[in-house]
């Protein structure tokens, strides 16, 4: 695997559209920029990542982090998915905020507010060291900034366990539902409430761990953790 | 499309597991009984529908709603990927529920605490004008419970342009990891805090849209929308 272009991104250069990632339905709520599509990928946990076997298509859920135009993966070096894909079949991986329902006059008109991406590619495994450690490091510190140096890294052994997965993002949409429902004007008088609700993902305090000696208390930064960056 | 069995399900009854849908990594977190399949299905949102054109796999994410032993799935008639999965291809609908970060002592450990679900299938569009209807209602009152007697029904026109897509629930699986941390003994004596953060999606205040004469303050139940059922 070679390492992602030393090169600083243009945040205002556009990834495509490509006739793959061109988005069909509703083209006004498409974006193609990196920034978008950077952010959204920064803020999410969890993605879902497509691929066929036999034919049949999979979609399985796993987090992952972003480095540059570079998206990571990993996994059991056992696991089905990370082999499949380490043979450089075609994947999609897609992330999804859900920010809130849309609640219209007319059953038509709901819909849901959302930011996704979708990342069409081939993945590759990581096998130089600096970087396979640099992308673990990534996905801890994408979850809980700051966590990576409180914590013991990989032994070798754990390191030859887990595999580790590059995805470039070259080919990519975002696509983005905001504001209020679009009702249609002949609906104004229908007596029932309309509008938003938006949905945030929140953290609750803290569980400590009671299985082993405790020695610290939870960090203060978990308390108000948020994936929110608005 | 016929109509789902209107045998009522044993809930107890597994679904599987089949060669494609029994989970290979960490088999002790699998299950394939109905009601556990049914609950997830009935908590999430937002579902990850996998399909492949020309051997490349898409994932897109969309609402749905479960009767009985069926989901569906809907969106614009012209929609690719509706029309896609129209034609019989094979597909994999995805639905996951994260609750949580789980910290460890050792980066090896980080997890996720999380309920997954896939289905694996064929679809085919629902095209007799009642069940088209009640899966239409089912998706409304999926969303929100209650909302669908207050909002104008669809009119033909928009029946005519909303496609209804039917999936069998009968190739699924689940996967679920709860609890804490699972650390190595000999990592007990790391001085960094470990345990879970329990993670909800919740809901702010409901924004009233504006953009139309408004007749009604925003239900009770909004207030407290949750998705969690526990």
């Amino acid at each position: 695997m070679a390492a992602p272009s030393t090169t600083t991104p243009d945040a205002t250069a556009a990834l495509g559209p490509t006739a793959r990632t061109a988005v069909k339905r509703l083209p006004a709520r498409a974006a193609y920029d990196r920034a978008t599509i950077h952010a959204i990928l920064d803020e999410g946990l969890v993605c879902h990542v497509g691929f066929a076997v036999d034919g049949q298509p999979f979609v399985l859920p796993t987090t992952y982090a972003r480095i540059d135009d570079c998206l990571y993966l990993h996994g059991s070096a056992a696991a089905r998915m990370l082999r499949t894909l380490r043979a450089g079949v075609p994947v999609c991986v897609t992330v999804t905020l859900l920010d809130g329902l849309v609640l219209a006059r007319s059953a038509f008109h709901h819909s849901l507010n959302y930011r996704s991406v979708v990342i069409l590619g081939t993945a590759a495994e990581v096998v130089e060291p600096g970087e396979k450690r640099r992308a673990l490091e990534a996905i801890v510190e994408h979850v809980v900034p700051g966590r990576w140096p409180s914590v013991r890294a990989p032994s070798p052994q754990e390191l030859k366990a887990t595999m580790v997965l590059a995805l470039p993002i070259v080919e990519a949409s975002a696509k983005l539902r905001s504001g209020p429902p679009l009702d249609d004007a002949e609906d104004g008088a229908i007596p029932c409430w309309a509008g938003e609700v938006p949905l945030r993902l929140t953290a609750l305090p803290p569980v400590t761990d009671s299985r082993l000696p405790v020695r610290a208390t939870p960090p203060a930064a978990l308390a108000g953790y948020s994936r929110s960056r608005g």
